[in-house]
């Protein structure tokens, strides 16, 4: 998708300093391409590009590079530069920057902005993480509903800079209160002396500043459409949100869930450039915390010691025993994970898709447990055969469909207590259904194999 | 997100049958949430609710609804009804829907379609599966470069109606080859007796309609655009993808990653709508390739068994050695095959990546080795206790850098192979991690302990 082999030149170029052959592969890139170069670059050479851009497009690029990038190439630049650049930023990316900083260096990057621009980050700043406010811009244009549309047109075109996208046009009315959104089409296509009103149809689609981001996502998608108004709880209009942010929003919430359903913290930073401290502290908890839940494995075991010296053979389907509980609990679980994600599934559907997941967890322990009888007869010899064979058999059945189960109820249980589903992450089922799978396995063998009870 | 409080009052209305009420309420409704609405009801009731509705939302409101729901509907409604939404259907809508049918319910729907309509769909059913020919629409406004921006203008009023959206308008050639793609609002901000060519900077994204839709996806979200031209190999445009159907291909794309991940088939459709038996095949697959894996730890505990006779307490740590290795293999591949997916990392970066891994794994394996150590002091008692502990926290450290390199690895050769690196699913990381921890763990018991030698 990317320009590779325009990358590549360009990064040839740059380094056998042909500054005039440079300027001209750069007239024909995507700013995107170009921030994807820079990705690639020292930061002498960064800034040596960056300076062979036009101003304006200097700061499109730079809108397009990783924080942590964006902000090693401020403090690398002029001051001069730096607040030229903060400047131009458009609201949404000069705050999606900002927050990415730590305390001190925000500080830093604050002194720099004109005291405008520094009024309305510390605003959107000032919106709580992960809510709409910190997505959206105040750059917007708004038209009231007794003008014409020939005045409403002309509105446009003056104010057409300022407002990140027209395709959608407000109509407020005289204390900003948002009274619908009309597509820039209907005005173009509407008679000029026609009153904007006369095109109102009342259906727009409004969030407020405060909900969470996830909440526009699911507006957005669910009602197909590219803009959407942002208001306070008064309904009066702040700003928009466009499908652009909103799909770096999907995906960073998706990312948050696969790194949760692998029992990793919440990075929030690319793990490019992620340190490995880092990494360590987000992933270190669950793993320690799964330690305790296998520890539980041992002590089933532990209370079965004399059974397994009784019955060595038994420990050879031990791992295969609580690994199929796992597996089958990871597959139920990633479903109903990523089913709840999507709305396809929601908890009021729980009881019905209980039903049909028994069926499927009874298919599929019949087909695991009858195959691994087969094995046991094998593995028990002429003595001991047919009973091994039930006994893994039976419990092969018994562990696919508690796994199952346990996969499935969890995120229902963890979206009821309105937590994230995500949170049942595939090794925590895997180590819980280790526990069960173990007790389940031996309290079986120990009923058929009348083998010695369990030490108490 | 959607309006809950008027879908549960339509739905009391239509059981009330008070049409009148239900008629004012559906004309306060977003189709999106008039088909949520629909699938809640019985299939009588959603025919009575659909007459209720303008035929012109009919259509609309049919088109957000679930495939399985359309073609059920489709059935139950007189064949006029079911020829007029059909034709009524935006071509990528339709198309949609018709690969979502068995062969024979496809035949009986094709019959319906008016010639023209015909035409077209078998045209796009002829693109490849999850190719961009079957997301795209063939209606587009495409206006000439010699053209004033008056007529452009015009010509677009004239055909606002054939074009999904007009905020992109496309200039081609007369025999229809793709020169540029502009933007509706710099044609309403520019002087209206200029020529087309004036505005033209050959600046625009197309894709050919037999590549991947994956590449639709990649091309939108980079660049950061709503509509993406496609065209044939000759650059001749042949219809347009807009970002609304990008968002539900992506959204695909990342369940069957999540699916994947878990050890599950690509489902394709949504979990509500799959029969047991069909969840059935998707899932044993998996289960029984990780039956074969698991057996291959029950054999490499065979091998020691005569080790874990003479120290029985080794068992006691068996699941918590191996969980923890297959633990620190899911975080490391959910990170990895997410990174692949979205970009964040290449295959270029494996080498850096792998010495970041790797220490995170060092610091992961020690913490954990340590913890584990105390615990083998104690299970361990007087006689055993150094020793035990010795073996545990060794065996851990090893096992948890092992898990960690395996998982970081698997994605990675996958997306080598040119295959999907999600296939790398984290109950067949887990189910390798147990074989090699085994191995481990009895080894290094073996070497410290001198415990009998292993069966040979």
């Amino acid at each position: 998708m990317a320009e590779k082999g325009a990358i590549i030149e360009l990064i040839a170029l740059l380094r056998l300093d042909k500054q005039q052959e440079m300027t001209e592969t750069l007239d024909g890139m995507a700013v995107q391409d170009i921030a994807e170069a820079m990705g690639q670059l020292e930061i002498d050479e960064q800034i040596r590009l960056l300076r062979s851009l036009p101003e304006e497009r200097q700061t499109d690029a730079f809108s397009y590079l990783g924080k942590g990038q964006q902000r090693d190439l401020l403090e690398a630049l002029s001051n001069k530069e730096s607040r030229r650049i903060l400047h131009e930023l458009l609201p949404d990316d000069r705050t999606a920057f900002l927050e990415s900083l730590s305390k001190e260096d925000l500080e830093n990057q604050l002194k720099l902005l004109a005291p405008e621009d520094l009024k309305q980050s510390l605003k959107l700043l000032g919106y709580p993480e992960e809510s709409i406010g910190r997505l959206m811009t105040p750059r917007f244009v708004s038209i009231r509903p007794d003008w014409t549309v020939a005045r409403a047109l002309d509105h446009i075109r003056h104010e057409a800079d300022r407002g990140e996208t027209v395709n959608f046009v407000f109509v407020t009315d005289d204390r900003g209160h948002l009274l619908d959104a009309i597509r820039l089409k209907d005005l173009i296509l509407a008679r000029q002396d026609a009153k904007v009103e006369k095109l109102m149809d009342g259906e727009f689609y409004s969030v407020q500043a405060s909900a969470d981001r996830e909440e526009a996502v699911q507006v957005i998608q669910h009602y197909d459409i590219n803009t959407l108004a942002v208001t306070d709880r008064n309904g009066v209009m702040l700003g928009i949100v466009t499908v652009d942010d909103i799909m770096d929003v999907a995906e960073a919430e998706t990312t948050e869930d696969f790194h949760k359903l692998g029992g990793t913290g919440s990075l929030n930073i690319s793990i490019r450039e992620a340190s490995p401290t880092f990494l360590y502290r987000k992933r270190i908890g669950w793993l320690m915390i799964l330690v305790v839940v296998n520890l539980v494995s041992g002590l089933a075991i532990a209370l079965f010691e004399d059974a397994i010296e009784a019955v060595i053979a038994l420990v050879f389907f031990l791992p295969l025993i609580i690994a199929s509980s796992g597996n089958a609990g990871s597959q139920s679980a990633t479903l109903m994970v990523r089913a709840l994600a999507t709305g396809d599934v929601e908890v009021a559907d729980w009881f019905r898709l209980w039903g049909k997941e028994l069926s499927v967890a009874l298919l599929l322990g019949i087909t695991m447990g009858v195959a691994v009888s087969l094995i046991g007869v094998w593995r028990g010899g002429p003595e001991l055969g047919m009973e091994l064979a039930m006994v893994v058999g039976l419990a092969m059945l018994a562990v696919v469909v508690m796994g199952a189960m346990l996969g499935m109820l969890l995120p229902f249980i963890l979206q009821r207590l309105n937590m994230d589903p995500a949170t049942a992450s595939t090794p925590l089922i895997t180590s819980v259904a280790d526990v069960l799978g173990i007790l389940i396995y031996f309290s079986i063998a120990s009923a058929i194999l009348t083998l010695p009870s369990p030490v108490t």
